[in-house]
């Protein structure tokens, strides 16, 4: 069955969910649509960015991926639909695709303005129900990206803070807390082993080691950890980091070469 | 596959949502089951009844539906089970039924009370595990529904407020806030070309223009939007108009023709 | 369609629950997946135990039950693949299984150590992307058990804690606080006949009678009720017991024969 993920900020209290599912199971009895997450906060384009690119490669090849956060849903932002060596992409144009396509190869993309593939009437407010979800389903389907609407040369991107390597250490930030406190950087696990060991500070406090994984400290203390997404994690071993140290996307990290125990 | 959708207000932190899932593909392993919430506040019919209503008619003829709001759980309502020209519902019969069926054509009621069709034996407290997920799966298998219990003429009703309609202006009502803070009315949005530029206001204080989408006003603004299910939503451009203006359900909002900018 | 459930306390506001989907479907695109809940507090193995062995019994025989509340991720505990009569039960041997194994016929019990079947490289922090998830998976196709790793003799249990049956009464103990805010105890519904007439104390103070639902009192009065996972809960007709009387996991509970009016 072909597969659809589902990336956006509707949060579950509501039907939004659910019925763009409807549409798409009118359009595709056969679709397989799978949640990555609703939880995304209002309007953050920049963390259902971060979530898309840290799952979608997990999916097989072919899934069509759709993130509607979509803050300026009904204005001139357009929809568009991406198709790279191993997916579609399907969303707003206004930079939640933007990690996520940095790290494919993109074959076309499309503004999706055939009408024939959208949910007439096409509200102003509603685009994930109206033209997310059925344009995914076509795409399912096998509908060919060229009939969507006419080519577009490029997308929107939003910047992603690059670390700066020192000869002793890593200068990074924090880029998104996770649901257990665990604040992910911008620093990728494969520049660590250069420094040896080290550890991770928060401005001039010294927060712990650089280990393994979360119980290579004491219950209740900070570490460092290479995290499962490719990035460094600020971690407490059973607690939340994030609310022990007031960790916020944006906060300057640092791993530093460790001068004696680490 | 038939599609079952499920609407509580069991919450996803507990067991009770996958325990009816299991329920259900235990007696129809093909079943395609859709959540479309289970957020509704804990024995709030009318926003099950609204979430229901404003989902329904998105999905695939021959759905079946499912709605549990239901604080008289073990009690004396009835279980019934409603088909309808497109659909089959099946609930408890408090009122959670009674929007959607408003815009429905009945063509059958039945009561659900053949022991046959029920998880044996029938707990006192959770009727979803034990009457309502596994009639959906006997109907999502083409059960026909005479076979369930008697027939039953009626449904009860719960209240919906209809708005006032003045030669320059509608009175209304909020009657939902969405995860985005939005506030939908009860104003249709049919009812609005009528007045032609407007505003809207919440008593004696005038919030905005009614505009098509969100973006209509600078960020931070309200304004009055045509929603996508069909009423007059109560928004600010990047925030929450309820949290900003103390909005609930129950409070009375105005349309008015605008005098001069609306 | 083969079904694996997941129960996590993984949240869903992040990509975490979507990305072990995508790993499945990778594996097994006819996987049927449902979610029992991912809702678990963070760490709390106990209530992961609790909520796995209340629903695990109503999905049909066959279904792999995946659950990962793993506080110790990364460190030293085994994980492991337990096949019963009924069921295969999947997740780290930190004591998330005991509930549900102590309620069935256990035949084997395997580590997951055979890399053939694990997502490679294996992360130190996303066993369940990475261990869990691939090794469901495999087994929903039809791998035997025994390929999976070397066998294990037993598995870590913790504790159950056991009511005290007195001539009169019977003292047990709050074990789970539900979304509706009954608190649900370990005192199970058929020890409840053998003392007649009943009533809910919490310490020297009398609740209310035990009787069959939650509507037997009338609004705002507490109420025990046999509950539908075999257990005695206590509950407020339409409010939280556990708010209003400040219920949580582990406190006192008793149930008394009634001399007069119970």
């Amino acid at each position: 069955m072909p597969i659809i993920t589902l990336t956006t900020d509707f949060g579950l209290q509501d039907w939004f969910v659910g019925t763009m599912k409807g549409v798409i199971l009118g359009i595709n009895p056969r679709a397989c649509i799978v949640d990555i997450t609703h939880g995304i906060l209002a309007g953050d384009i920049r963390a259902g960015a971060f979530a898309l690119h840290a799952s979608c490669r997990f999916f097989p090849k072919g899934t069509v991926h759709v993130v509607v956060v979509d803050p300026g849903v009904g204005g001139d932002r357009k929809a568009i639909a991406v198709r790279t060596v191993d997916y579609i992409f399907v969303g707003p144009d206004n930079g939640a695709l933007s990690f996520v396509l940095a790290h494919q190869q993109v074959k076309s993309i499309r503004r999706l303005e055939n009408r024939r593939y959208l949910l007439e009437p096409v509200s102003h407010t509603f685009h994930g129900r109206d033209i997310f979800a059925p344009v995914a389903a076509h795409l399912s389907r096998g509908i060919p990206l060229n009939k969507l609407g006419p080519e577009q040369d490029d997308w929107l991107r939003i910047s992603w803070p690059t670390p700066r390597v020192r000869p002793k250490a890593i200068e990074g930030e924090v880029v998104y807390i996770d649901r257990f406190g665990n604040a992910i950087t911008n620093i990728e696990n494969v520049s660590l082993p250069a420094l040896g060991q080290a550890s991770v500070w928060l401005g001039r406090r010294r927060l712990g080691p650089v280990q393994a994984f979360y119980q290579s400290v004491v219950p209740g203390k900070p570490v460092g950890v290479p995290g499962s997404n490719g990035f460094l994690e600020i971690a407490v071993n059973g607690d939340s980091a994030a609310r022990r140290f007031h960790l916020k996307p944006g906060m300057a990290v640092t791993v530093r070469q460790a001068k004696g125990k680490a």
